[in-house]
């Protein structure tokens, strides 16, 4: 099984929930083949068929349909509902293709062996988002050029790791492979924190009264952008990564600390600015010196998750099972 | 002394140091009226001229000739270069008209006490900047809907409050009146604090390797945008507002402290999650509700001070001495 690059189809989509994230890669997923969709809510799934989606009226016959064309199921609900939907795909379609594009992917992958042992499973995170949710808010466009995790282990199965790595590569995004507990212990950092840190940087903005919002600007403004967010989507994806986020907290906690103790001792911010500046141009330089490269062989798996691991990404799969190649773009150290 | 409400010349502008503040500066008022600048770099001089702008060879020239046009003395050169700039005003012009752009107001005001004491000074603080530095980097719209601070308490001079006023209005600013401590404690919060937060998370993301940086998205972006600003002017701003800011550190930590707690107790981040949304949702609505007033009358000083305080701005200044009216926007509730 590949998609599109050498003629062989890419299996039909059935995506459960028709939020933000599900919405869009319905909208995204449907010029390029066969894409279905459900919601547990009536007004969301007439909304998507009023737009000319096709939509399927319960969970049941979503599940029974992917498990006839032998398509692939993407959990595109709240993780909170995952347990029920798991459950059903277990009952109904125990060896169903399966991803989900839930922000945590370690509870995730036990929740999969624990309620649908035999589905073949490739969990994955799309980087993409905004403050917006619900069918309304999504767009075709809102995985062109974000980063899409596929979590990957020694045991994976690289069919559908392909079918998931083709979906994404289609929809415009980078492909980025990594195990699950990596995953977890990077968007903690970059994605997890950054939406405490706008929560609380908001209310000490706000402690300062009327006067100090007066005078926010552009810092304050980008630095509380995302705690515009909806709260509970907040709650699910930092409660969800518990660990991980724990110890990014620690790690800003004592940076801001030491800062805080050197102001108060020495008067100097030497130490914080110097290190803060190089590491936002580590960041602004994170693609420099990519170069290409062709992935194959025994220990593709391997390969791949060093590749993901050095800051590298795929940019295309061919070929299939021990013919597999996967085109990769990775920074010259590795 | 007024403005070109009723007729009357606003006074000459002398700009002390032509950086990104300075050279805003000479560019937006060089199309209103007479302005000159100065810098001790023969560089920036040469590229002032040769843009077209008036630049006096020396410090000593530029301030003589301000004493000679009682014009309006602009220090915007960096904090450090104050003590020698306010020295020798206090020789050549000590009852000059006099007012300064830097980002903290409380250190300035002393400075000035002590070093120019006869001084007709009104602290300033323009809420604009962007991360680039230096004349080029100069722009004659950089003020267009900003807040501009204009410092106040009540031994002020309100007709050099009104020149003041007056230059940042016709920029298209929103002038602000504060106490200069009122000032600190809130670009303690909204600007110094937003610039420490964006340093320590740039560097708990790149701490977390390739992969991190890799993932980082919007969220990360914009959390970390301000840690890109050159570290020397991070430094002086923040270092220079060191009592303020270290209250505003500790409001963070404890946020932050409280969160972690709950986290690693309860599982839950349910406090800062609430908080923070509604305290960016008071900062998205700062500005509604704003009705129009106009002030006059004996205690005017400390009817601006009061509207500052609530979050108001003025929009206009007309008269002078006894007869000034204000024109404010201001919240309904105050």
């Amino acid at each position: 099984m590949t998609g599109p690059g050498d003629g062989s189809p890419s299996p039909e989509i059935f995506v459960l929930g028709l939020g933000l994230i599900g919405g869009s890669l319905v909208r995204a997923a449907a010029p390029l083949g066969p894409v279905a969709g459900w919601s547990p809510s009536p007004e969301t799934r007439s909304a998507a068929a009023a737009d000319g989606f096709t939509v399927h009226d319960t969970l049941d016959e979503t599940i029974m349909r992917a498990a006839e064309r032998d398509g692939l199921l993407v959990l595109a609900a709240p993780l909170t509902a995952f347990e029920t939907l798991l459950t059903r795909i277990g009952e109904l379609a125990p060896t169903a293709r399966l991803t989900d594009v839930a922000s945590v992917k370690g509870v995730v992958a036990d929740q999969v062996e624990s309620l649908c042992p035999s589905a073949r499973y490739i969990g994955s995170h799309p980087m993409a988002g905004t403050a917006s949710s619900g069918w309304a808010a999504g767009s075709a466009t809102l995985f062109d050029g974000a980063a899409w995790v596929t979590c990957l282990d020694e045991m994976s199965d690289l069919q559908v790791w392909a079918d998931v790595a083709h979906l994404a590569l289609r929809m415009g995004s980078r492909v980025v492979p990594a195990e699950a507990p990596a995953h977890d212990e990077a968007v903690a950092r970059v994605s997890h924190l950054p939406h405490l840190l706008a929560l609380a940087l908001a209310q000490v903005g706000e402690a300062g009264g009327s006067l100090a919002l007066s005078l926010a600007a552009s810092s304050f403004a980008d630095g509380t952008r995302v705690a515009g967010t909806r709260p509970e989507l907040i709650r699910a994806m930092c409660e969800g990564n518990r660990k991980a986020l724990i110890s990014a907290m620690d790690d800003v906690l004592g940076i801001l600390g030491v800062a805080r103790g050197s102001l108060a001792s020495t008067g100097s911010l030497q130490k914080i600015t110097s290190g803060g500046h190089e590491a936002r141009e580590a960041f602004d330089n994170r693609y420099a010196g990519l170069t290409e490269l062709t992935l194959s062989g025994e220990d593709l798996l391997d390969q791949l998750i060093s590749v993901g691991s050095a800051g590298g990404h795929v940019t295309a799969v061919e070929g299939s099972g021990a013919q597999t190649q996967v085109h990769v773009r990775y920074p010259d150290e590795i």
